[in-house]
């Protein structure tokens, strides 16, 4: 018999969870891993799998009514009902929700209750894509399995130190105190890397970094002595950076022409701003860096246009940079994390030729071969690749409440 | 007999002109100011001067048909009538019109003629506040004066220079082929700083320097030799810099929140992030730096608030001028411009201690007695105050094209 404890991440769509088990030496160890895709479509389709990758269960579900985004919860629950009656002699002792948004609330993981579910509903506005996707296991496990210790874990939490004028935007007043300032998302893995760096390298730890998390979602963010001082998404994580299918930063009057001129509507506007811009609407190949970068390379028909993705997404990063390390005045180092930081070699590159004038120095070398560390021994700056790891930040959160 | 130049600098409500009349030093001096106030309300106005503040005529218009913004060729028009009754033996050989957009295709002034009306006719969905002003003068002259020269002059055309990456939003690239991109305002002033430079610092003039334009709309501009390579306003003069009553930056996903949830019509979410924001919205004060810092200095009731705005304000300028630092990759000169930034020696002196750790280095006398150079002599950076003239580039501009 031992302890597990299930780590949900919730998305419009998909779900996926972890089961970590308690192993011989006390330490939790990956055992089962669960998709469940296409919520909301005529799919929906689960898959289980075991830490070797054995599928374990899959499921196509076939019954219409359970086509609905409102069907979530059922699908989930099902899901859960096979996973109970599979747990053999352990026990779930905790689960963590990931959630996109906390307001300014919760600036630390929080328990969840019925008070905690309503504040984080009452916070869907904000987030309209991303909250009811989390709240819906949070609802589902309150009412089946009350006895289990949940904590909500917050994208937005790691941000709550930043001062009023990182925060606020020049809007009349009431706006920020109804909510409407910067939050800053990613935050778990920005506190992932933090504590790596304070186990690894305490003098930078305590320093002034730069950290590019750059998935599908991309932000950057100044951290000084373990603190966020700014970073690059704001109310929504549309804000910053180019990412896959998100503008990143717009002219907001933009939002005005395509309404009053365009005459397109809200949902036709927040359809094209989050899911067919960025890298894909600017390139016309893929929203995924690894294909933008192949086009490229292969000089395939759109390598144009593709060309033209890539240097504005580096652009619009590299700016960031410069604006977050004003913030910091200076900086010591510069982290890549996340599927395009972790991986694209040639990301990083440009980014730090570009920062050169700044003191980053990189290592041709060891950037093509995967090094973590890839500035030069003489580098001002510390350059450093890191792989995030936030399900381990969410599942360390959990046994603090769960564990003793 | 002389020649005279016309200068119309037309706003939404507004119209300011000037009359510049050629001495016996063949020299354009200014000799009649004219400003016409209140259109569109029920109070138009107009008051005319020569250039030591005399009062040469004034009209109150009363006939309600004259209250309407389409009125506003009208109210211009009598105001010409005056004019050219009053030029005794002088001839306008050429009139000058600022005008906020000029597109993606006018990169240079422009000789109005009907095609030239109809293609700025045709940008008004981009600026819809602004366009209507500056071409109702240019109908009215080409309809009643077709043999005088006219010339457009562009605030974008300065910032024809800038390259893809900085043009380029990351919307599907159709946005960017109908007009969907940076443009950069301000321009009239930024050319009159490079032709100040040139003249009278050629070394800074063909080096990198930034540029802050801060008046009622504030912007911040990267010049490389004499070129634009980014600036902080963008599709329209909504973007970047916190000002007097405008946002500056916000994240878009801010206007969807505002109609979907906050149920605000376009019309009113317009009103709010033009009109109701920036150091008004955030002080509560007023929109005007001078009554900020005097709430701030006198400790009003309202001084926190206003310290905010001040910081909020302070700080944005601050992280603008380092992404632009960063696209330059660094830079040798800092110039200030127009109303705060020639006159708010408190704001300049916050900037550059921000900006110390690049090698800024403020002179705190030469800042508060209002000395033209404000760096010391040993800064590495060079700062500077330098009062802008943007009529002496239009009158240079029309010139051109009138005399000889």
């Amino acid at each position: 018999m031992a302890d597990s404890v299930l780590i949900i991440n919730a998305g419009s769509s998909s779900l996926k969870f972890s089961l970590y088990r308690e192993d011989a030496k006390q330490e939790f160890v990956c055992s089962t891993n669960g998709l469940l895709e296409g919520i909301g479509t005529n799919k929906p389709h689960l898959i289980i799998k075991d830490n070797k990758k054995n599928i374990l269960y899959e499921k196509n579900w076939i019954d219409p009514k359970l086509f609905q985004s409102s069907a979530r919860g059922a699908l989930f629950d099902e899901t859960m009902e096979w996973l109970f009656t599979h747990l053999g002699n352990d026990q779930i002792i905790g689960i963590g929700h990931r959630f996109v948004h906390g307001g300014s609330k919760y600036s630390a993981p929080a328990i969840a209750n019925e008070k905690v579910y309503e504040d984080l509903k009452a916070l869907t506005p904000f987030v309209p894509l991303h909250q009811p996707g989390s709240l819906s296991p949070m609802r589902v496990m309150l009412d089946k399995r009350p006895e289990i210790v949940q904590v909500a874990c917050f994208d937005t939490a790691f941000h709550a130190t930043m001062p009023d004028y990182a925060k606020r935007f020049a809007l009349p007043r009431k706006y920020y105190d109804d909510g409407v300032r910067r939050y800053g998302f990613h935050g778990l893995s920005y506190q992932y890397i933090v504590q790596y760096l304070q186990e690894t390298n305490s003098p930078l730890a305590n320093g002034k970094v730069i950290v590019a998390h750059l998935g599908n979602g991309a932000s950057v963010t100044a951290i000084h002595n373990g603190k966020c001082i700014d970073t690059s998404m704001s109310f929504t994580p549309l804000d910053g950076l180019v990412m896959g299918t998100r503008t990143g930063h717009i002219d907001a009057a933009i939002i005005l022409y395509m309404l009053q001129e365009e005459k397109l509507s809200a949902d036709e506007i927040q359809d094209l701003i989050w899911k067919k811009s960025g890298l894909l609407g600017v390139s016309e190949v893929s929203s995924d860096m690894r294909d933008i970068v192949e086009e490229v390379n292969t000089n395939g028909t759109n390598a144009v246009y593709a060309k033209q993705a890539l240097d504005l997404f580096t652009y619009r990063l590299v700016g960031e940079i410069g604006r977050l390390v004003t913030s910091l005045q200076g900086f010591d180092g510069l982290i890549f994390t996340a599927g395009i930081g972790e991986h694209s070699s040639t990301l990083r590159f440009e980014v730090c030729k570009a920062l050169e004038w700044l003191g980053v120095n990189i290592d041709k070398e060891a950037n093509n071969s995967g090094d973590l560390i890839i500035s030069k021994p003489e580098s001002k700056i510390l350059v450093q690749t890191i792989p995030t790891n936030e399900e381990l930040i969410m599942l360390q959160e959990v046994l603090k409440f769960a564990k003793n």
